[in-house]
């Protein structure tokens, strides 16, 4: 016996066949013995008409008025499940954020978890009670709905598995785990089995659109064992109802992955932008000079590069933008050429940033090289490179994103069961 | 400068650009100096998609989780109309029944107002401030959402209006105002100025679906003077602004109404059936014997006549219901035939009841008889007669609705300016 929380997204509660689907997941949970407080999203394609009816109302809207009109959706999908549920026999009630309360700061379209008082939801879980809880959403100070921004349904359930002290935290999805790339394209990619928190942060951020960043950073600060599967499998299909080792992917501790491969997966973030400042006179604060005004405007500056000229005086400033940030920033580049003190400015889009992520590269030496050469021999041209503890970010010209993901994804072995 | 609630039914805001149109009129409040407070329905068609939804999800199902799925509807609207206003400059915010607070009883799917806190809407409207309340919706002592079943919009303007003390509440619907009969019908049917709580009481139970009747009876209780008029007439015509005397049609004391007319309205019901129950043995509780069982089988009998015989042993009884309700009525007499003691049973459906309406009638005499000889004249049968202090109700076969509504409208002279 022991106390899960379970994660619906939108696709997974899209019409009421679906959330009949969702039921039966939760009532084989229930039925093992376990506490079960269930987290859902709004259905599928609810969100974005609820957002796109604020916009058309207002361009400029209230970020208060907003909440309350978008955290409807988890509201009507929480009542329908809670219903599906007691129509199944099982004990069930909704929770909106308002109720429990799960507590947020002021932050109304972006708002972060304060606090949860899980003391009710815990103490009908002795009653044999499901709760099912709207994600999304929560209470500001001001007595007013708010809402945790796109995805926020992930944090809600971390959030609240760390409140309610869970065992487990599942986040149910359509796909059914973490995969060492992505199986679109290269089949060869693997489910992983395990994975560390670091190196899930980097899968996220980099376009692995499996779970919302900020989710993963909350299951690791408060460690909560997060499971990604698959809420499509027949929920009593063979194995589902195990509760040591479900079908899917565990996030966790490192600690908790004893055989640590050097190298865990291979991800990538297509449509980059590069932009090169050319003969920068090479003073103190030059990187300021030009990085605040980027940030000024809301462009998204990411892999750095700067190297030094042969004389000393000139340096070369190499950066990467989202494609569609491109024209913004050669805006401002433009407007700010002469404080900025540049000579040149070259810029390309169709770029793709690839990276190489392991816990296990930190110990290991040479990985980089492995890239780099592997690369080489396939004849893709390198034309910026980064590195982190656990990663390596390579910017490739977009064309050869499937074969450089297939040449690295074999390079590291990672095709090999 | 006067305290007004405001309210806007589904069809009022069934779009944005329809919301566009409310915001205009409450505006025009606004500018004129006035506190004001709008109670909005869900927008048209939201409330039955939800409730098919719950439907769908189980037969049988959880009023608590219903009320929390279809009050959704409303916090959407209110939402997108405090964003609308706010785009026109007007400041303003959305309130929630859990956030006024309006608690309710515990009745889950159609609860019944307890008590309004209007003191934090009062305090703002001293701010400058409009308050958008979602209509329908409460909170009930368990802190879970609570409806106030369909059409309680309504309900929560006129309570909210008595909660605020405010001047006038304006019911704005897709009709600009109540007729002394159905202008479908009679084209030479007239707007009254002024209507008294009882006569529009007896004009809403009998299906002249301008108000729903529990909002007219909380109104007539509390003495809020309640305006009909319509949402859809360009807001700034000429007079819609007018405090003292707007377009459509006031709800009031019968004694604010200085020249009472004897006769008010002319209204309607189709789709009647009769049934006569006959030589039914004339005994003490024989109308209990009858009637209890219909009413446990939910049939909602209407007119109820009963002749004795000229032996004085047996009696005829005579009673209306729905149409729709027909079968299951004879299917209970049928079943208790025994015990009820009647030798036959004759049934007719395709009736109408038309009633003659107006509080002046009970100080007047011969009103029923000149109904009488005018429906006569047309060759009109009258097949059941009821009556009450200011309504006399007559039984026709329904084709002659149309001629019998005519008939009594011209008869008392209400086509007349």
């Amino acid at each position: 016996m022991a106390r899960l929380v379970l994660k619906f997204g939108g696709t997974s509660v899209a019409d009421l066949d679906r959330i009949r689907n969702v039921a039966r997941h939760v009532k084989r949970e229930v039925d093992a013995g376990h506490d079960v407080a269930v987290v859902v999203s709004a259905m599928a394609g609810k969100t974005n008409e609820l957002v796109a009816w604020c916009r058309e109302a207002s361009p400029l809207h209230d970020a208060r008025e907003y909440d309350a009109v978008v955290a409807s959706g988890e509201q009507v999908t929480a009542g329908l499940l809670a219903i599906t549920l007691q129509n199944m026999g099982v004990n069930a009630r909704s929770w909106l954020g308002w109720q429990i309360p799960l507590k947020t700061d002021g932050s109304h379209g972006a708002a972060r978890i304060a606090e949860i008082d899980g003391s009710e939801i815990v103490r009908r879980f002795g009653e044999g009670q499901v709760a099912v809880v709207a994600g999304f959403q929560g209470i500001a100070p001001d007595n007013r709905i708010s809402t945790l921004g796109r995805g926020g349904s992930d944090t809600s359930a971390v959030a609240l598995a760390a409140a309610l002290k869970a065992d487990r935290c599942d986040i149910y999805t359509d796909v059914d785990g973490v995969y060492t790339t992505d199986p679109r394209i290269e089949p060869k990619a693997r489910r992983m089995a395990r994975i560390s928190f670091e190196e899930m942060l980097e899968m996220a951020s980099l376009g692995a659109k499996v779970l919302q960043v900020r989710s993963v950073e909350l299951a690791m600060v408060h460690k909560v064992r997060t499971f990604v599967r698959s809420s499509f499998t027949d929920p009593d299909a063979p194995g589902m109802g195990d509760f040591d080792n479900p079908p899917g992917t565990l996030i966790c501790d490192e600690e908790d992955i004893v055989e640590q491969e050097v190298v865990t997966g291979i991800a990538y973030a297509r449509d980059e932008a590069q932009i090169s400042l050319r003969r920068v006179s090479d003073r103190p604060g030059v990187a300021a000079a030009i990085f605040g005004p980027l940030a000024e405007a809301g462009v998204n500056v990411d892999m750095i590069v700067q190297n030094v000229s042969e004389s000393g005086a000139y340096t070369d400033m190499t950066f990467t933008v989202p494609a569609g940030d491109l024209a913004k920033a050669k805006d401002v580049l433009d407007k700010a050429k002469a404080e900025m003190q540049y000579e040149v400015l070259q810029s390309e889009s169709g770029l793709t940033k690839v990276s190489v992520i392991g816990v296990g590269m930190r110990s290991h030496t040479g990985v980089a090289a492995t890239a780099f050469k592997a690369l080489a021999d396939r004849g893709i041209n390198i034309r910026a490179i980064t590195t982190s503890e656990i990663k390596i970010s390579i910017l490739i010209d977009g064309d050869y994103t499937e074969l450089a993901v297939r040449t690295l994804h074999a390079v590291y072995g990672l095709d090999k069961a």
